[in-house]
C-alpha cells in the first residue's frame, strides 16, 4: 500500500444525505466493510471550516479518511479503494468483459441519470442560486435527457434480481441512490418503467438499501 | 473471458473526432494495443442506420467491437476492457491507493471539466438545438464551473511529467482530450494556469497525443 496502517483503527467517511454518499454507503454495506460515518452539517457550511478544508480542500462529501490520515475524496475513487482492499464480493467485475459490462450500466446510471437530476436541481433550487445563473430551460433539458436515458436503462437491464449478472455490483448502488435522490426532489418519471421498478422493489428490500 | 476469440482478427473502434473517442484512442496508443479505427459519419446520421443501431442502440461513439462481435459501448467501459486485457503499462492503478488517486483526478477532469464543456456547447450550438431548450444562463453556469474546477485541477497536479505519478494514466488521456475539445469550441480559460499548461505542453509531445 505504501502507507502506514494503524491496527485497531477504523476508516472514517464524512457523510451527508446525498446521492454520492448513499452510493458509497450501500457499496460498503454490500461488501461488509466496517466504516465509521461522521455526519457533516453541510447546510451550515461545516465543510468550510479550516479543519475540514485541511482534510478536503474541495469542500465536498463524501470523503474517506484512512487510519493513517490519508484522505480519499470523490465517490468513485472511494469505491475503487474499497474494492481494492476487499475483493469479495466482487462488485466491479472479475474479468475484462465483466468490468466493461458493469461500467456500461454504471455510467448510464450516473452520467445519464444522476448527473441529469443534479443539473435539474441546480437550475431550480434556491440553494444552488449562487452556483451561476439558473434557467428553466436548462432544468427542462436535463429532465428530457433523464427520461430518454430511463428508456435506455430499461432496455439494458439483463439481470433477474440485480441490474446485471446474479450479484450486486456498483451499478445497483449508483442506481438505487439516484432514485432516492429523484424521490427527494419530486421526480417520478422512473415509476412508469416495469423492469426498473421491479429491480427497485427487489433491491430496496436488501439491508444495504437502508444505508 | 467467457466468449470466443478469433485468432488473427482485430478489435474495431467506431470513431469520430470527439473527446471521448480521442480519450480512448490516446489510452490504446499508450498501451500499444492494436485496434482498427472505423470513421463514422456522425453528422450525416450514420449512427442511425439499422446496421449501426443493431451494433449500438444508443447511437453513440466510441464503441468497441470485439473479434467475436461483442460490442462494448461507453468510453470508460472500453478503457476498463483494454486495461483488463493488457495490464502493462498500468494506467488505472497498481494497488488500492493508486487506483483511488488516479480516479480522483480522472473524475475531476471528466466530471469537472469535460462534462461542463459539453453542457456549455449543448446550450449554445445549433447542432444540439433538438436536445431540449437551450439557455445562455446554463452555458454561463457551465463555464463558471469549468473555470472553478481548473483551479482545483491546478492544485491537484502532483506529477512532474504526468498529472500524477511518473507514468501516463487514464487521467492524462481524459484531460488531453478535454483540452482538444475546449480549443475546438473556442474555450481558452485553461491557458492561464501554469502547471496545467506545462503538463499540456509535455503531454502534447507524446506520440499518443496525435491520436
Amino acid at each position: 500500500m505504501g502507507h502506514k496502517q494503524n491496527i485497531g483503527a477504523t476508516m472514517k467517511i464524512y457523510d451527508y444525505p446525498a446521492p454520492n454518499a448513499q452510493k458509497v454507503k450501500i457499496f460498503a454495506h454490500e461488501k461488509d466493510i466496517t466504516i465509521e460515518y461522521i455526519q457533516v452539517d453541510l447546510l451550515n457550511h461545516e465543510l468550510r471550516t479550516p479543519e475540514m478544508l485541511s482534510k478536503n480542500p474541495m469542500g465536498t462529501v463524501p470523503f474517506l479518511e484512512l487510519e493513517d490520515g490519508e484522505i480519499i475524496r470523490e465517490s468513485r475513487a472511494i469505491i475503487e479503494y474499497l474494492e481494492g482492499i476487499k475483493d469479495s464480493p466482487n462488485m466491479l467485475g472479475k474479468d475484462p468483459l465483466e468490468k466493461a459490462r458493469i461500467h456500461e450500466i454504471d455510467r448510464l446510471a450516473e452520467l445519464g441519470l444522476m448527473i441529469e437530476l443534479a443539473h435539474y436541481v441546480h437550475n431550480i433550487s434556491p440553494f444552488f442560486a449562487d452556483k451561476g445563473p439558473q434557467s428553466k430551460e436548462a432544468a427542462e433539458m436535463a429532465l428530457n435527457c433523464y427520461k430518454k436515458n430511463l428508456q435506455i436503462l430499461e432496455d439494458s437491464i439483463t439481470g433477474e434480481e440485480f441490474l446485471i449478472f446474479d450479484r450486486p455490483t456498483v451499478a445497483d448502488c449508483t442506481l438505487f441512490s439516484t432514485f432516492t435522490f429523484a424521490e427527494s426532489i419530486g421526480v417520478t418519471s422512473q415509476n412508469s418503467f416495469k423492469k426498473i421498478m421491479s429491480w427497485h422493489e427487489k433491491f430496496g428490500k436488501r439491508k444495504s438499501a437502508e444505508s
